[in-house]
């Protein structure tokens, strides 16, 4: 039960790069950081525009000569005071996820980045040798993740209350962009535009999501081949796509698919995950994160509700407030921030015992998210077909 | 709206094959059949033990001698009689529906028929030869088609409230074989053998009625190339699946997915076929089949009700009942053998013109999803490749 | 498990008073009549207007010199054949069932009848002592209490599943009649009429439903005392009411609740029974009718589904399809219209064993509906005070 | 748009009575408070057992020093500082909120209370002069009101779109005490104690919440009498209720009706307001606090979705994140926290035109609930009599 009491001696000196005025994802960030005494906002680089930034950065209560012009000016000077940031939060457009996050951790900051991590499957693991060989902490915001009845389908399936699992399927299909809205809106705009998106859009802006709660709930499964097609319902975005399928194979014989879009027309969000068992599946959607299907074949399905002590212990760490009331997605933030928190400071200290104990979306799950993306692009050029994982 | 007053001056006299006492799909074709004085049971070979075929037609009206032992015996005796039947439904395993429709043809008989038609798209064509050279109707019972609301999708998408069409999702992914329960039961046990279920299992049995729905909903839709995948979760099934993954490409670039499925654990039936155009999406779920959800991007969710003045006057000439009150899958098949019956007339008066306005599972839908289903095992066959359609 | 199969030896013959061309409530008597082999329409009065009656019984296949003009030349033209009619159904507006069903019972004949039986308790006493000397079946068409989850409902109270019962919770509120449609309608221009509709509108015409729903689900609970407001939203209803609360106390400290209301805006039905035991409560609703919800306190919500081999094996004698396909009110209608028909048989057999295991709305649930209504009006027209039961 | 800037000068300083290591409420007080650097946690009497509150709130970051013993010395305490705190959060027991709300605003403190504020219409109207004639804000948590739908709701309903307003049906019937919990369970313990928790118990707990919702979404609506029966279905309760109904008659000829109830068996929480009109009807559900259906007669049903550009703009000035993303019960408190800010500075600063702009849940809101119950009990205790308001 988290009551808002310290998890660590002193909230850690933090910062963002990006995330201003006008960011919804920076709020979030911030939110989820200061929810329970875990980080303290104390300096950031908020906005390409200095003078933006600057104001912002002083209206959220930041100190304004620690209010910096950009990130390299950021590093520097916090690196030059004794009460300096130890972690910083990256919430820019993709392209410069990279060489912020890169910076960051060659400064011997921890890191906290919006997926994706990077472009390519090299970048990242320049990234990851970098994070380890310097003990330093990375975090993804995987966000969905924090939702505790993820940790309750995780422990559901690795207690055999599905069978064999069979098949997963994971979809995120807003319909959000189903029109050209890139050339009203600067925030669309960059999404779509392969110089700071990407190599892809929506597979990496969307799919990239249920396909980490798959790793969590099923941390043993293992792809071995996929195939994928994309295309560009609104043709001013190709060479990026609007839309994907993903078909996959795992070891063991069970398969997945994953749709992606952003063009599924008058849908909120549709992310949902259903993992199928042999004698049992679990649903779940983002939509409704405080309910789990339980559905056993031949019995009543079954709801389950966060916050009940029917729920395994593990999931009911997070609980916030009794069941009945919804969280929400910033709670699920707020449970992954303070996990961040935690490895930072078990990194700090050393603590690899406590490091190991700790589940959070961290480098290794920023490196198969960019190596997933790389497959199915590669997949898709190809003519959608089947290339080994 | 349907009163059950009289469609056609005198119920065609009809005999069914199959469908005997234990038989479920036999009560709703009777079900269907005698709703509406559109057909009167006259004769029949029940079943294959021609005693308790004889006892149980009798339990059904039947005269005594008007039950036979077998198609052959049925398709002559009656052929010999002044009152001999006008048409035939077949309600048998797959394997012999190619032989009995092809029989029943012959003998000069309208048919319906389940689906599908028969194992190969050669079998199919010579089915549809027949029946376009002798001038009987061939019905195929896709009987979700009748229901209300497809007709309200279809006259939405023809009239332009979707946009332009992107997308057709279907699925038929039900949980009730994810074991292997054709150990011990003989109505499964056929189904996944092939000698006397076909080419496929699953694809065949619940993927063409979805894809059924969406050759209504959608008539101009052409399918260009297709991929299949294919799978024997129950191991002993093979080469049989009980799970199939289908990409589609349409004309025009829509893309289309079927999930067809024995083994969705927990899952009651799972048909869904969502459409999804440019500005809006439709989706229908057979299981709530008096709902019909109406997304339009940007706009509040919207679910039309079935029996609604403001529905369109051609969905509404299949009503039984005023909104709220639900109809259910019998009212579907009900709607479909009196358009059937209304087909059948029409050929016996030679009237093209009617017939022209009549919308039904017809012989040519029966070859199509013969062919879908040949193009899906083709396709899975040679691993999960493209094949032209 | 029913498959069409005759019930009884012969079908009986059945006339029907009302229910002509433009009837849906017509239409709904002949499809569950005519189901499954249990009556065969032989003779009508369908029709205020006498010719259009005889056309229209003419469509429905009956013999013309068998159409009649009005109730009282059926009667008597069928008592005089030797093949006259053995029962009828009355399908006319309230204010004329009474004189109808006596007629019908005092001509020798069974009866189902519409609810309301008639206006006053004193008058449905009558009917009943005419049918239980005469040994005649009344048979109320609470057509809802044939769906098959009802039985399910009732097996599992039986059962003791939930406990002690504390609550039931009734409401049939839809939303049709929220503005003045009688001016335009003149189907729904008797039923504000108290001429013709008797001492009430909604607490009769849709409120008797979920409370009969609860006699059959929970046969023990008496009512000891209650409390009635009424209100006439349209003014120009009064003193009919479009909408009333009903308070109740049942015998042993439960508590109930009714909603009847026909203001409703944007409802559908809206009819719904929630009963609440110690342990756990059961939901039904009618718009859903294939779904029963289970939910006990500190456990996971159950949704059982019709047709599923756990359910109660009273409760799955009536299935006609399997699960997962939905079933609607005419099944349900069909499941009542074949236990009449059983009833009839059984009292013209004099075999009283057999109609003690009948469970089906009989004249003594005419008789509770006409006293509860007539409650509810002395309540509220005495100012929502309480009145013993 | 939030996004976490400040939006008074300085945060206030701020104490909490009550709401120690294990409150659930508690968290939820400063999670509120907290998010959007509207209050600064400074001082507090945490717990009734001295030093478990002194080690909670050094956890909480609080000054050892300003950790104090109880609610006196809490005000005496921080009275004497230059640093004093400006406003206090009570969260104990019912039975102490008069008495320790006296206090803070005696103290010139801004008050922010739970409900109910006291036990007695006359306590609250003493409450309501000492902060009016001292110019001191008191909100009271209704937290649900802090939800954005439910502006939209009165937004809504002001600018006609549901025509008159006919009906306002409320409930707040959770299941979590069917049982005798309260011998198990410290924290139910107090609310089933008539010394501990006034009056009532749902009615007071529950019932209050959906009441101010109703009182939010219809300002003009005056209630003229009400009529309540309450039971005591855990025997043991008596004299205070566990389960209660209340009938409503408003000025002008609506009616209203409220369920309140801890032993609604199985379900979470059960708090629904539909406000049913002329014309329409809007439903919400704290449960899936995101949607508001809204159902128009003679429409498909349509659901609004919290975030999305077709809301008021009154509405959308909470938001804090994108449609389709979940906000939650946390959101909805920090959204009055912040509100509660905005009044207690307006107030100090005099400011009497920015005060009639804020919609909170006020002195008077607070007074409000306090009648109601009052008058509930009145009529229950009578016997289920009508009484006037």
């Amino acid at each position: 039960m988290i009551n808002g009491s310290k998890r660590i001696s002193q909230p850690l000196r933090w910062a963002m790069v990006g995330g201003g005025r006008d960011s919804q994802i920076g709020y979030i960030h911030r939110s989820a950081a200061l929810r329970d005494q875990s980080f303290a906002l104390v300096a950031g680089a908020f906005d390409l525009d200095p003078q933006r930034g600057r104001a912002f950065g002083i209206e959220l209560g930041v100190d304004p000569e620690r209010c910096y012009t950009d990130y390299r000016s950021l590093f520097a000077g916090e690196a030059g005071r004794p009460d300096g940031i130890q972690a910083v939060s990256v919430a820019t457009p993709n392209g410069t996820h990279f060489a912020i996050t890169k910076a960051a951790l060659e400064a011997g900051l921890h890191v906290v980045c919006e997926k994706p991590l990077c472009f390519t499957l090299e970048e990242a693991q320049t990234l990851r040798e970098i994070a380890l060989s310097r003990n330093r902490i990375v975090g993804v915001t995987y966000g969905y993740a924090g939702h505790q009845l993820i940790e309750q389908a995780r422990e559901m399936i690795a207690a055999g209350e599905l069978g064999d699992i069979r098949m997963v399927h994971l979809q995120f299909a807003h319909g959000f962009h189903c029109e050209p809205v890139e050339t009203q809106s600067q925030a669309a705009q960059w999404r779509v535009d392969p110089r700071l998106a990407g190599p892809s859009y929506v597979l990496g802006d969307v799919g990239t999501h249920p396909l980490y709660l798959s790793e969590v709930m099923l941390p043993e499964l293992k792809i071995i081949r996929l195939l994928c097609t994309r295309q560009s319902f609104v043709k001013s975005r190709a060479p990026l796509e609007d839309n994907a399928y993903t078909l996959m194979e795992y070891e063991g014989g069970a398969t997945g698919s994953v749709w992606s879009s952003a063009v599924n027309a008058g849908s909120m969000h549709g992310q949902k995950i259903r993992v199928i068992g042999s004698r049992a599946s679990l649903e779940w959607w983002d939509e409704r994160p405080n309910q789990l299907s339980f559905e056993v074949q031949g019995k009543p399905a079954q709801v389950l509700e966060r916050g009940m002590g029917y729920l395994h212990p593990q999931a009911l760490l997070d609980d916030r407030i009794g069941a009945g009331h919804p969280e929400g997605l910033f709670e699920a933030w707020a449970n992954l921030y303070y996990r961040f928190a935690l490895a930072m400071d078990a990194a700090d200290r050393g603590d690899q015992q406590r490091l190991a104990t700790l589940r959070y979306p961290d480098i290794h799950a920023g490196v198969e998210g960019v190596r997933w993306v790389e497959r199915c692009v590669q997949s898709a050029n190809g003519g959608g077909v089947w290339v080994d994982y």
